[in-house]
């Protein structure tokens, strides 16, 4: 069981690390490796981190990742794709890896929130935000993948070996490494439909393909559907000062809390934050 | 006429000073020397504070404050001894230099609100946080001095040449070059009484002081006397996830808005008040 399940990489997330590694905790750190995700690598400069003046994001990023390695904070690379509040602890599906945790720092910094019409509506039946985990259901079925990234390349791919037929969206523009068996439809998905469960997914330009099953991959899955009953204000997570959350044990950190989007401010949450949650992890234990 | 008028020149002082210069704004930060004063000298190793692992605490500072001078930030050594709100600015009192400032930023840490008994009661009455303010008006008269650090001693020398007879009750342990005319008691004060005016200083041990005046000489002034009608909580300066405190135009960032007392949060707060501030000068413009 860890004590601080931390979701995001960014610098919220590796500033709540330290500090929870610095207070002798069992921390683990979600996301995909920063070095190679964050928004910062594409920052040149950077004058308002103090200390570091005139850094490239690129540099800084760096220096961040580095030190918390140095610090033996470690890393899970796959993605989270929902926590489920238990009595006293959570328990999260890491692509279908359950994992439990004492406490949740969420930094999952700036979630585009908008979903498909019917992505909400139809989630559980038809709708998955996970290849891994609900693949299997759609053996000999046809599929769509909706992706924003590479990442997703894994994932379409490994439909192509279960379902009968597998189209994909990608919503970002180099598509690589694609199974044959694919079929790489370029268009903007714009509503999810059916009856019980998904039978198509309308697009902008192209006709409708008729599925049983929509898979969503994006780097970040949606705040409110990871994590059930969270209280968002104005696209961000309602926090207080101590970076306290409306849920019990689960607390915010850095862009998804809202503006500023810089960075100090992310690195002083992410330390209020993992300070707050070792402060309640004593109290509760 | 300062944009921003920063109280306080620790991490959440100079954090605010570079965004707010690099936003162009007039900024100016009021403290001691923060290579001499601030409480981050005396850590040996500092590991939390993102990116810049296993630094010491001088190292640190003066990392900072080298920052902030490359930025262009002005400093002004004096004493803010009471900020008054104007309509739409402020004007403070540093030490009967009176400058004027659009907003405010307190970073002015961890300020011991403790008065001594009367303080309150008998400021403006006898009671003066400031010795080249209200020196002149105790010619020829008695004074006694009560100061927590070196920096009283330029103060009990000035009103060793203006008062009739001057006692200086140092509350650290170190006194140095005070003036032959000064009267130095080592004791702790207790009350000051009096009735129109101030009469007596009570001490502990020794027997009870008769003067007209007590200038009572801190670091730090008391966040409620610097600035009448700021809300105060536990001790913390009351602000939400902005940095906003009670009243408009106003902003507080680092130790004095509370817990957690460390380094990454101050420099994020400072970060986030700047930003409001610059966003508060804008509007009102």
């Amino acid at each position: 069981m860890l004590d601080i399940a931390i979701i995001g990489s960014g610098p919220a997330g590796l500033s709540a690390a330290i500090n929870g590694v610095i207070r002798n905790k069992e921390v683990k750190v979600f996301g995909t490796d920063p070095e190679k995700s964050s928004y910062l690598r594409k920052a040149e400069k950077i004058d308002n981190y103090l200390g570091m003046p005139g850094i490239s994001g690129e540099e800084m990023i760096r220096k961040f990742v580095e030190h918390a390695k140095e610090m033996g904070v470690q890393f899970h690379s796959g993605r989270v794709i929902q926590i489920f509040q238990m009595d006293d602890y959570f328990t999260l599906n890491v692509e279908n890896e359950f994992i439990d945790a004492k406490t949740i720092i969420l930094a999952n910094g700036i979630v585009n929130e908008k979903a498909i019409e019917g992505e909400t509506e139809f989630l559980g039946r038809g709708v998955s935000y996970c290849a891994t985990c609900d693949g299997p259901l759609y053996r000999g079925k046809t599929a769509v993948l909706v992706g924003d990234s590479e990442a997703a390349e894994e994932d379409v791919n490994y439909l192509a070996e279960v379902c009968e037929k597998v189209y994909y969206v990608p919503l970002h523009k180099k598509t690589e490494k694609v199974d044959s068996r694919v079929e790489v439809i370029h268009d903007k998905p714009v509503a999810i439909e059916g009856e019980e469960t998904v039978k198509t997914l309308k697009l902008k330009d192209n006709e409708e393909l008729n599925v049983n099953g929509v898979f969503i991959i994006k780097d970040t899955v949606p705040t409110t559907q990871l994590l059930q009953g969270i209280e968002i204000v104005d696209k961000a997570i309602k926090v207080n000062q101590y970076m306290e959350t409306n849920l019990k044990g689960v607390y915010a950190a850095g862009d998804c809390t809202g503006r500023p989007f810089q960075v100090a401010k992310a690195v002083g949450q992410g330390t209020t934050a993992a300070l707050q949650a070792v402060s309640y992890l004593h109290k509760n234990s």
